[in-house]
C-alpha cells in the first residue's frame, strides 16, 4: 500500500496500534527536547522516579526562555538544570545558544527521527522530515526514561504547494495565509503534511517558519518531505552525513485535502489579538506602529534577519519605533556577523537581545501600552507581549523590516527598493563547544543535583487507598479553566519547580481559602474531593493544575464533564477523574459532603461504572471512568511517576532526598 | 597665580563665589545629562516650572536603565522622554544606543565645558578635560532652565601618574588601588585632578573608568587634562574641531597630595560587597565563580572588550560561566563588529545584550544565589546585582576575561599567552541618526507630552503660608534613611513619575499607616509635622522621599539633625527642615501635638533662631535653621518649582493640565 511521509514515520516507529485515524497508538521516541520553563519540574520528575540515565537516543535541554535575571531564580534554575544534566545524561544548551528549536535543527536534527519536546512549537522539527510532538512534561520525562509516547492516530492532512513565492513574500506569509483560511483550530486532530512542487524554493528553514506556526492551528504536528533543501541544510550546519531522503509513495492518500498556489499570495497580517486573524497587510497599511520585532522561533532563519537588514541598510528605524532584533541562534549570530547584516541592521538603529525566545513570550520587550506591535513571533493573545492591554500584529520579516522605517504598518511591496532575494549562505558550523554533551555514565551517577533554596525535591505522593472515603474541598461551577487552578504570571512561575510553594497559590482566583483548608486537619494531604462542573480544567496544558492540588490531598474529581489534557494530567498525577451519569447528581453535592467510593482497583476493572455514596451512605451517585487499563494501572500506582519508579526498581521505595 | 586645572574650569565658569575651598560657589553650566529613571520626574519639573525650552546650550536624555521591557511601564516612560525631548529641546538618546556617559563622550564631549547629569557616574566627563557633577534631578532641570549649578567649593586632590602600566593591568587596576588606598569615603568634598607623565600612556577611554569610579570614592568629581589622548579620541569619533588644549598651570598648587607609580600596579579586585574592598587579585585567585560579566560605565571602550575578547580568543567559557558582554554604546559594538572582536567572544560563549545600564543595577543578568560574580561595573553593594543573597567582586576586563575561561577567579597573568595589548582603531564614527537632535522652536512648542496612565502632571504645590500650625504626624527614631522615607526596588520604582502613585509608599517601612492618615480630615494636604532624631534622611538622594512626604501635606520637620542630602531635598520642594535647639525638646513632642509656628517668613528672616509653641501655646520649643538667603526664598515660593516658575512667568499661576 502506498503511503505517505506522515505513515512512514509512524510505522517505522510503531510499538503498539495501527494506521486508523482516532486509534490509540505508541511510538517509539528518538529524541527529546525540554527548555528551561519545564525542564525544571521535568528533571525533578525523573529524579522522582528513580530514572539513573535517560534512555532516549538523544535528550537536550535548552536555556532560552528564562533569560532576563531580575533575580537569583533564573541563574538558580539554570545552575540546577545543569546538574541535572550532568546527572541524567543529557546535553546542556547554555545561556546564550538560543531557542530550542533551531539550535536543535542545527545541531541533533535527523530527517525520519521521532522528537518529543516539552515545547508546543517541537513541531517545527517537522521542516527536517522528522515527526515531533510538543507534549506535557511529564510525557517528555516518559519518554526520556525510554518509554513510548502514547496518543491518537491523526488524520493526515495533505497539503499541495505549488508555483513560487513572489517578490517581498515569504515562509511566513505562507502559514498565515493558511491560517485565514482555516483559523486556530483549523488543524484539531491532524498532521499537516506539505508536498508538491512548490517546495522546491522553500529552503529548510522556510520550512521551519511554517512547520512551527502549524501550532497554531492547533495540529498534531507538520511534517515535510527530507529533500535536496534537506540536504543543503545539514551541509551547511556540517552534519551532512545525517541526511537521508524521505519522501510520500507516490499514489499515497491523505485524510484531508488542501492546495495553495505560492505565487497568488501576497504579504499577509494577523491582527490583534489571534494568530487567526488575518488580513492582507495592504488592509492595514499605514497605521501607526510603536513596535517592529524580527526573530522567535517562527522565523528563526539566517535569511530572515538577512533580508531585514538588506532593508533598513543605510537607512534610519524611525525615532518612535523600537526595531528589536532577537537572535534566534549563537550560530545564525555570528553568520549576520561575519557576513556583515547584524552591523547594517544596528546602524539603522536596531536594538540587538541575546539569542533566545525573550521578548515573544513576555520576557522583556512589552510593547508601550495602546500601542501598536509588529512582531514576527508566532503568537499574539492577549497580554502575551507583557503588557496587559497590548496589540500585536503577526508578519513576515519584510512587512517588519518596512514598517520600521516608516513607523506605520507598510506593505513592503510598496517600498522603492527591489527585493533584495536572500540565497542564504554556508552558516557558520554549529558551535559544539558550547553544546555540552552529556557525561559518561560513571562520571553522571556522582553527580550531586544542584538545588537552590527554590528547587524543592517532588514530594512523594502515595498509593491510591483500597476505599476513598474524603469529603468535598470545593465545588466549581462550569468552565473552570487551568488557570483558575494554577494561575500563571510573574508572581507564581518563578516557584514552578517548588510543588508546596506553587500549591499556596491553587485555586486562587475562585476560592483563595482552598489550598488552606485542604491541608487542615491535623495531617498533611488528609485527602478530599472536587465537584466540577462542564468542561473542567480547559485551557492551558500546565501539570501544576493537576500536580499542586494532589499534592494538598486531592484524590478524586467529579465534574459534570472533563478537558481532554487535564484529564490526562489528573490521571498522570494519580487523581481519579469521574463524571456523573446524570448530571442533575452535580446539584446534590456539597462542600463538606463525604464522598465513599468502596474498592476502587476492582470497580475500575469491573467495567465504566462506579458508584459512590455521599452523606453517610443516604444518596447514592452513579459515575462513570473513561480510562484505559495502562491508565488504571498508573492511577492505582499513585500516578505515573510511582507507576514508573516501580518499573524500574520494584521494591524497596526510593528514600526522599 | 598658578592654577590647577580644577580651579581654571572652575573660574572660567563662576557665577557666584570664588575658588576658596568650602565657599557657596554657584558655576555657569554648558551641557546636561538625563538618564531615564530620572529623566521622566526632571521632564515633569521643566512642565511645573513652566519652561518652555531648555536654556542650557545643549541638553541630552538617554534610554540606558529600563531596556527590559516586562510590562508597558518602561516603553510608556520611553515615548513620555521622547515626546518631552521634542518639547523642551533635548537631544533624545533612543533606546539601544548604550549608557549615557560614553555614549555622551563620544558625541558632545568638550574639553573645558561644565555637564550636569542626574547620574552620579557623570564625572566621568573629567576624562575628556570636563568638569562634570552628579546631581539631584531638580538641580539638573534648574541648569536645563539656564540656573547656575550651586554647590560648595571643593578642595582639588592632586594625583600624579608616573611610570606606565604592566602587561596585564589596565585602567581598573589604577582606581582600585586608590580605592584600596582611601577606601569609599576618601574623595569626600575633593575633586580629583590627575596630572603627570603617567598619563601619557592612558587613553581618554582609560581615562574614562578612572574618572567614572572616583565617584565609589565619594569624590564631587575628577578632572583630566585635554592632550594629545583626548585630541585622538575626538579624532576618532569625527569630532576633532571640538578639542582643546587644556593643563594646570606650570607651578600651581593642589590642597591634597596622592602619587601613583603606574608600573608598580597589580591585577586589583574589589571583593563582597563594597568597592573599597580591594586585594590583590591573586590573594582570591582559585575561588568558584557562576559569572564573568564585562561592560557597563565603569569599563566602557573598545579596548576593554576588544582584550576580553583577545584573551578568549578560540577558546570557550567554562560551562558553569555566565559569560555576559553589555556592549556600552551603538558605537562600540560596531567597531567590535567590524574588528572581529564580537564573533570572538560570542564564540567563546559570551551572551550579548543590548547595549545599555542593563545588570550593572540589577536590570537583567542577576547571579545565582550564593554564587560568586566578577564584573567590570563600578558597585558591586549588597543586593544591587538583583541578588538579594549576592557576592559580587569588581575587578578588570582581563581579570573577567582570564576568570571566565578557567571557572575561578584567575590573575590574568598566570594565563599561558602574551599579553594582547590593544591598540584602539578609529572607531566607527558617532551615529547621528539615531540620536535624535531638538526639534526647531516653534515646531516644539506645539508638541503634546505623551503621558501614560502612569504619568501624571506633577501637583501644583501651594506656597508655605504666613503661618504653621500642624499636628505632628509621625515621630520617628534616628538615622530614619531615604530608603525608609521612600522605599525603592522594583514594585515602587516603575512609578518614579507618579508622586500620587508614589505617595502610597511613604514611610511603608516604619508606619504604612502615614499616608492614609496624612491624607484624612476630608481635604487634601491638610498639612502636617514630623519630628525626627539625629541624622534624618540619611542614605540615597531619591527627591521622591522630600517630594512625596510634601504632596501629602508635610510642611515642617523638626529633628534633632539632618543629612545634608535630604535636607537640601526638603528646602528644594518647599518643606522647612528646622533642628533643636535643645536636643532634649525631641522628648517633649508626641503624635498629635500641634505645632505652632507664627510669622514665619520675618522669622526666617530675622535670623538662625525659630520659635515653636505647642499644646495650644502651653510649651515653647527653641529651634535653628541654616538656609540661605536663596533657600529662604525658594522655601517660601513653596519650593523650587514654584520659585522657578515666579521667575519665569511672574503671574498668572499656571493652569494645572
Amino acid at each position: 500500500m502506498a503511503l505517505n511521509l506522515t505513515q512512514k514515520l509512524v510505522q517505522s516507529h510503531l510499538a503498539e496500534g495501527d494506521l486508523t485515524p482516532g486509534g490509540e497508538i505508541a511510538l517509539r521516541i528518538d529524541q527529546t527536547l525540554l527548555q528551561d520553563v519545564l525542564g525544571g519540574l521535568v528533571m525533578l520528575e525523573l529524579e522522582a522516579m528513580g530514572v539513573e540515565r535517560v534512555k532516549v537516543g538523544l535528550a537536550a535541554q535548552y536555556i532560552d526562555h528564562n533569560l532576563v535575571q531580575n533575580d537569583q531564580l533564573n541563574a538558580d534554575e539554570h545552575m540546577f538544570l545543569r546538574s541535572a544534566c550532568r546527572r541524567f545524561g543529557v546535553w546542556y544548551s547554555r545561556p546564550g545558544n538560543g531557542i530550542s528549536h533551531p539550535v536543535h535543527m542545527q545541531s541533533f536534527g535527523k530527517p525520519g527521527q521521532t522528537l518529543v519536546g516539552s515545547d508546543s512549537h517541537t513541531p517545527a522539527a517537522g521542516s527536517l522530515g522528522m515527526l515531533a510532538f510538543g507534549a506535557g512534561g511529564v510525557e517528555v520525562a516518559l519518554a526520556m526514561a525510554g518509554e513510548p509516547l502514547q496518543l491518537r492516530m491523526p488524520r493526515v492532512w495533505g497539503v499541495k504547494l505549488t508555483g513560487s513565492l513572489p517578490d517581498w513574500v515569504s515562509a511566513k506569509d505562507v502559514i498565515l495565509t493558511l491560517l485565514g483560511r482555516h483559523g486556530v483550530e483549523g488543524g484539531f486532530g491532524r498532521i499537516i503534511e506539505y508536498y508538491g512542487p512548490g517546495l522546491e524554493g522553500l529552503t529548510a528553514m522556510d520550512r521551519h517558519v511554517i512547520a512551527n506556526m502549524g501550532a497554531e492551528m492547533g495540529a498534531t504536528t507538520s511534517v515535510f518531505p527530507s529533500d535536496a533543501s534537506t540536504k543543503a541544510f545539514l551541509d551547511g550546519v556540517g552534519r551532512g552525513g545525517d541526511w537521508t531522503p524521505l519522501a510520500a509513495d507516490a499514489g499515497c492518500a491523505y485524510d484531508d485535502h488542501e492546495e495553495i498556489d505560492l505565487s497568488s499570495l501576497v504579504p499577509m497580517i494577523a491582527k490583534p489579538s489571534s494568530p487567526g486573524n488575518v488580513v492582507p497587510v495592504s488592509e492595514v497599511a499605514g497605521t501607526e506602529i510603536y513596535q517592529a520585532y524580527i526573530g522567535s522561533s517562527a522565523n528563526p532563519g539566517f535569511r530572515d534577519f538577512a533580508v531585514a537588514a538588506a532593508i533598513v541598510k543605510g537607512r534610519t528605524a524611525h525615532d518612535r519605533v523600537s526595531f528589536d532584533i532577537n537572535p534566534s541562534t549563537r550560530v545564525v549570530l555570528e553568520s549576520l556577523i561575519r557576513d556583515g547584516q547584524l552591523s547594517d541592521l544596528i546602524h539603522a538603529g536596531a536594538r540587538v537581545h541575546q539569542a533566545g525566545c525573550n521578548g515573544c513570550i513576555g520576557m522583556g520587550q512589552a510593547p508601550a501600552s495602546g500601542r501598536n506591535s509588529l512582531r514576527t513571533v508566532p503568537r499574539n493573545f492577549p497580554g502575551r507581549s507583557g503588557t496587559r492591554e497590548d496589540s500585536v500584529f503577526l508578519c513576515s520579516p519584510e512587512t517588519a523590516a518596512a514598517s520600521a522605517l516608516t513607523g506605520i504598518i507598510t506593505d513592503p511591496r510598496t517600498l522603492d527598493m527591489p527585493y533584495p532575494r536572500i540565497v542564504p549562505p554556508a552558516m557558520v558550523p554549529a558551535n559544539t563547544t558550547v553544546l555540552v554533551a552529556p557525561l559518561a555514565e560513571a562520571e553522571a551517577r556522582a553527580v550531586r543535583l544542584e538545588k537552590s533554596e527554590n528547587i524543592t525535591t517532588l514530594p512523594d505522593l502515595g498509593k491510591l487507598g483500597p476505599d476513598i472515603r474524603v469529603p468535598v474541598m470545593l465545588k466549581t461551577g462550569d468552565d473552570i479553566s487551568t488557570d483558575d487552578i494554577m494561575p500563571a504570571g510573574t508572581r507564581v512561575m518563578p516557584y514552578w519547580s517548588n510543588i508546596p510553594k506553587t500549591s499556596e497559590f491553587t485555586f486562587e482566583p475562585i476560592d483563595d481559602t482552598y489550598p488552606k483548608r485542604a491541608k487542615q486537619g491535623g495531617k498533611e494531604r488528609a485527602g478530599h474531593a472536587i465537584v466540577g462542573g462542564l468542561n473542567y480544567g480547559q485551557g492551558s496544558s500546565r501539570e501544576n493544575a493537576a500536580l499542586a492540588p494532589r499534592y494538598l490531598g486531592l484524590e478524586v474529581v467529579l465534574a459534570k464533564s472533563f478537558a481532554r489534557i487535564h484529564w490526562q494530567n489528573l490521571v498522570n498525577f494519580g487523581v481519579l477523574p469521574l463524571t456523573f451519569q446524570d448530571l442533575a447528581d452535580y446539584d446534590r453535592l456539597e462542600m463538606g459532603d463525604t464522598v465513599e467510593i468502596t474498592g476502587v482497583a476492582d470497580a475500575l476493572a469491573a467495567g465504566r461504572e462506579i458508584t459512590a455514596t455521599v452523606r453517610g451512605g443516604k444518596a447514592t451517585i452513579r459515575l462513570r471512568h473513561d480510562l484505559s487499563p495502562r491508565q488504571i494501572e498508573i492511577l492505582l500506582a499513585g500516578g505515573v511517576i510511582n507507576w514508573l519508579r516501580g518499573r524500574i526498581q520494584p521494591e524497596p521505595a526510593r528514600t526522599v532526598a
